[in-house]
């Protein structure tokens, strides 16, 4: 058991039996609500009731996928919290993913102009990405995350049982994570990653826990992401356009291998811009290679995806905005290159 | 020329013609939006227009009233910003009433997770109410301001020009939140406006500035209402439940209106349930009669608007809250009664 102490609330790390009995047990919530998708509801919600004493509350389940990020599905949750009377003095538990984290804080911090809520995040993306740094909202407009706000949980409890109810392919969508948390920030971490072969055979928690204390050590600086924060969008820049676009198409990735394509991409365009070398590029593509396989990404896209980009979030005055790397383990923010280069880069990870 | 500073940011009463310019001159920003409805795209848009250097802008026009402050809406105003590429240093300026300031103010919040925004409110009661307070926010499911946030603007800027606009109805409809702050916190400003008679000729700023400086020194001592703040809602309990019923009417009630016949109700609660005295009941009462005439409230009403009441914001466990009088011009939170008294109240009002 680990607790990450942020400036006004805790990360608990390992069972989450006792802080989270001793968090409701000091509290004098209302009502609870606790929102699940069809898969947390089957798998993950059991081992919640099981361990805690929540007698009273209401579950209010949405549908599971990205795709349900929507304001749809935020009215859905709001009418349901409207209908069983819930007051400002409610708690909100998230208990899934990314998407629900995101999207069911977005609906706790907006309803009756916020009401508290906790993160019990079940995928290892959300365990060492969104359980941390506050970020909620939906995707709009086919822009992901594109309306939302800060606002930090009351706890999180972040629990390995969790990751025993996942399939691998979700395993290695959080590790994009954790894998750009060593390449921006820490080389040890990256070469401890790098040695892994068998995704089955690791002891998560020595690699979430570094993870975390590096977005701790980033968030804390830099809450809204007037700076250093902007770091941790490595790979982000490609990686949501990919993301969103494959999100349209017969085949969606998950976030993770979206962000490890734009990990590669950007990795190549920081020994365009930056001083990368060939040599370190050529450790991260083939590492990512390695777990990841190759997305196909063709010529007749990249004007959709420039597009995507520029619409992105992290823009401002109308240039694409990157991070980029100097070397493995240290990240450099608001870097910007021509259209023909990010091009480049798309070519580079096709030809791989 | 007034300025009344708040922690973060400023509000300017009186020609807004050279602080704005300068509030401009003084940013950088990528891009200016203003929100509109077809009235004040017609008589405040030019006027805005004729003072200011606003070369480059775009306008987003919405549809007037209260029947448009939804989530619908919010995804045009969304969607508008998005189509124009807009990033994270752009601004926002809310040129309307309070469904404008409210519901543009909670886009931008919200819009990639937050960009500036203005005030410049063109109604007294917008001027005197959401102005200040840093209240964003939409109805949703029949349940006024049910979804929301709070956050302040970059500055506010009232102008008595845009008073020249309005109806008397809406003058009317302003005028209720002075008599709520006269009778919640300043006697003096109480007795001074149970003399005017003729709306007409009023000097509107001698009635403004005092009772801003009211409500600056309530939600500076209590931002979130937890507390004080919570005697702002004198009045809205009741008065809220009526515009909503009123609203689903073929004949809506302004705001100021519905709050009106609600502090009178709640005047009455006040002399059950506190020691305000029948005398002073009866002042308010004839006042508030004489400049807003009665809204019919039959007995078939009363279940609908208890359940609207219910359903309100401000309360907690279950039971109706509500702010009460103990004399005119000091007031008290957190106060409960029989659902009798409150149809009570109803009755009282019907007869006056």
């Amino acid at each position: 058991m680990k607790t990450i102490a942020l400036a006004d609330y805790n990360i608990h790390v390992g069972d989450f039996q006792g802080p989270l009995n001793l968090f409701l047990e000091q509290s004098a919530y209302s009502q609870i609500f606790i929102i699940v998708d069809e898969n947390t509801r089957e798998y993950c919600y059991p081992i919640l009731l099981e361990k805690t004493n929540l007698e009273n509350h209401s579950l209010i389940e949405i549908r599971s996928g990205e795709q349900h990020k929507n304001i749809h599905t935020c009215s859905h949750i709001w009418k349901k919290m409207m209908d069983a009377k819930a007051d400002r003095k409610v708690l909100v538990i998230n208990l899934g993913g990314g998407v629900i984290g995101d999207m069911g804080g977005f609906c706790a911090a907006t309803y009756k102009r916020g009401v508290d809520f906790i993160q019990i995040p079940t995928t290892l993306l959300s365990d060492v990405d969104s359980s941390i740094g506050s970020k909620l909202g939906i995707d709009f407009a086919d822009v992901k995350n594109s309306i939302g706000l800060f606002k930090n949980p009351k706890a999180v409890f972040i629990d390995p049982v969790f990751l025993k109810t996942l399939p691998l392919r979700e395993i290695r969508s959080g590790l994009a994570e954790i894998i750009k948390h060593g390449l921006i920030a820490d080389k040890k971490l990256w070469d401890e990653i790098k040695d892994i072969d068998n995704l089955q055979e690791v002891d998560w928690n020595s690699l979430i826990i570094p993870s975390l204390e590096i977005k701790k050590r980033v968030v804390e600086i830099d809450p809204y992401e007037q700076n250093i924060r902007k770091t941790l969008n490595f790979g982000h820049t490609i990686g949501h356009a990919i993301e969103s676009w494959a999100l349209q198409s017969t085949a969606p990735l998950t976030h993770g291998e979206a962000i490890a394509a734009g990990m590669v991409c950007e990795t190549y365009l920081s020994t365009e811009v930056r001083n990368l070398s060939d040599a370190e590029a050529e450790e991260v593509a083939s590492y990512i290679l390695k777990i990841y396989g190759k997305y196909s990404v063709k010529n007749e896209y990249f004007s959709d995806l420039l597009r995507l980009m520029k619409n992105d979030k992290k823009n401002a005055n109308g240039q694409i905005n990157f991070t980029m790397l100097d070397c493995l383990g240290s990240a450099v923010i608001d870097q910007h290159c021509e259209e023909k280069q990010v091009e480049d880069s798309l070519i580079y990870y096709a030809k791989l």
